[in-house]
């Protein structure tokens, strides 16, 4: 039986997206038990359930609260109870979709980063043209050093090969060119790193290309790589909105989307964030699921059905193992 | 009679591009002159024209060369040429689509920057769900001061009210949250001089709210701007195309399509980056296009239209003026 925590009070339309999701999670993975977190009487609907527990608690981390004083003033809240859980070893794998930067404190802070592990780093899967690739790193960090983003690039690369069975993967940096020398100071820094690793790096690429999917790993610092997503998801967002606004203009075109609405909304599922499952906190002792802000029950599912993966395959663990054989001469950098 | 000089040879459709969009240029601007600099033979076709002058030279700055190397074997390729007309006071403004690092250092290093601009940087203008807004910078820097977004904040807010009459524009920086203190070292450092200043700072950006339109100018780093005009260029071209994709499944879609089609002209016309007409680079003594790598005639001539537009107003002295009037303690930050 895999046991699972997850933070009911987390994400813009908690309880109740949380609530309806991990209904939705236990129906799907019949031999898997859910830690729920939060206040009693919210998780009430859940408690009569043989595979629910309910860890009951008062505290909510808000999503304006700021990470290091929450864990200070809140260490009670449902977001740092569930990380308690997994480190206490009842619960192997965790979702949230609260204060993404209070669960990355929290998982630092309380797991403990992987031996070798500089700085955690979240990797998000996108869709692309082709197949989905990661970003890496999506907001656990400003101001990455060249090192760092040479270990996001590692985790990452595990992380494709042990979830996704997706051998040898392509490591690209996100930059401003393609041509070596290309880049600020910390892309440049970082490009002389990934030269020397045994990793599959194919260099720089640009935001033009992230989403022709001919690399399986984007590295980034994580204040561009969250600029970089949330771009994305604003821009896919106000695309669709003119395109609506255009075709209502006239009748032809109206009945016209009608008859493409097959197609749109085969567009939409294969584009929906919701159907990626959250995104892992790679570096961590410790399966830690973000899932985006806005989950409803359906980005939730998928984000336990992605921490049951996870946990089956004892994941944070191997990629401890395979941090550790890296040759530590590679380390050498602190540029 | 307005004079504008044009690089032949810039761009990735050069120079049969540039060549067109010149002649698209002289059709629309009757009391416009033309200094068409690139290879004699090439710029044949134009020649007979009464409002073109032919500046010779077969040296050509490539899209892959150094910036600074290009400056120091290449001087007399038609990007530098182009900028000495502007500088000896022959043409009011300059257009190309060439090298962009290339046009930003030769543009610093024969124009001079305007007093009390520590860097020039690109101004874009971007379609939004509103009116179009500003980005910068888009590309001339990497590795930017707090102060310099600071000025660059200045410049575009400067450059909306002059050119294109808006007034008091809304600023913003770009940042991985609205909330104040959420950004990285450098985004942190400006926000506290935006505060103190004149301006209609709003605050800090969100990725997702670019394309809504509620700001007039998005302010950050140029590696970043760079990277984020990339990328929406590059996902909104992958949407177009995923969505074809699926229509093209069933018949059915694929008439609402052909139903659909003039609302999709409309809106690809309306996000068309060729009709906002290449982006100046603010905070040099000149008044520079940059032009986007891949124009076509169309994107030339409505670069030219703008060139135009900014010697008729001498928009690089009204800023001058303006930035030299910003008051000077401001200025007291090397954070």
């Amino acid at each position: 039986m895999i046991k699972i925590a997850v933070d009911v009070m987390g994400g813009d339309y908690a309880p109740s997206s949380v609530l309806k999701g991990i209904e939705l999670s236990l129906q799907a993975l019949p031999d898997c038990q859910i830690y729920a977190v939060g206040p009693q009487e919210i998780c009430q609907s859940l408690a009569s359930h043989e595979r629910v527990k309910v860890i009951s608690t008062e505290e909510v981390v808000r999503m304006e609260d700021s990470p290091h004083e929450s864990l200070k003033k809140k260490r009670r809240a449902s977001l740092f109870l569930g990380l308690d859980l997994l480190r206490e070893g009842k619960a192997q794998s965790y979702v949230s979709a609260g204060n993404s930067g209070a669960v990355v404190a929290g998982s630092i802070f309380l797991l403990g980063r992987l031996k070798g592990v500089r700085r955690p780093a979240i990797a998000t899967l996108l869709p692309t043209l082709k197949k989905p690739m990661v970003l890496i790193d999506a907001g656990a960090n400003v101001d990455s050093k060249p090192y760092d983003l040479y270990q996001f690039g590692h985790m990452a690369s595990l992380f494709l090969e042990k979830i996704w069975g997706r051998k040898n993967p392509k490591i690209a940096l996100l930059s401003i060119g393609e041509e070596e020398g290309k880049g600020n100071q910390l892309v440049k820094r970082a490009h002389q790193l990934f030269l020397k690793s045994s990793l599959n790096y194919v260099g720089n690429i640009e935001g033009r290309d992230i989403y022709l999917g001919n690399v399986d790993v984007v590295v980034c610092d994580g204040f561009i790589g969250n600029i970089c997503l949330k771009l994305s998801e604003g821009l896919a967002e106000t695309i669709l909105l003119m395109l609506r606004e255009e075709v209502k203009k006239s009748f032809c075109s109206l009945l016209g989307l009608y008859l493409a609405k097959s197609a749109l909304k085969n567009f939409k599922k294969k584009t929906d964030w919701r159907e990626y499952g959250g995104a892992p906190l790679l570096g961590v002792k410790g399966n830690v699921i973000i899932a985006h802000g806005k989950s409803d029950a359906l980005a939730i599912k998928n984000a336990i059905l992605q921490a049951y993966k996870f946990a089956q395959i004892n994941l944070w663990q191997r990629l401890e193992e395979a941090i550790l054989a890296i040759p530590p001469e590679e380390e050498n950098s602190e540029a």
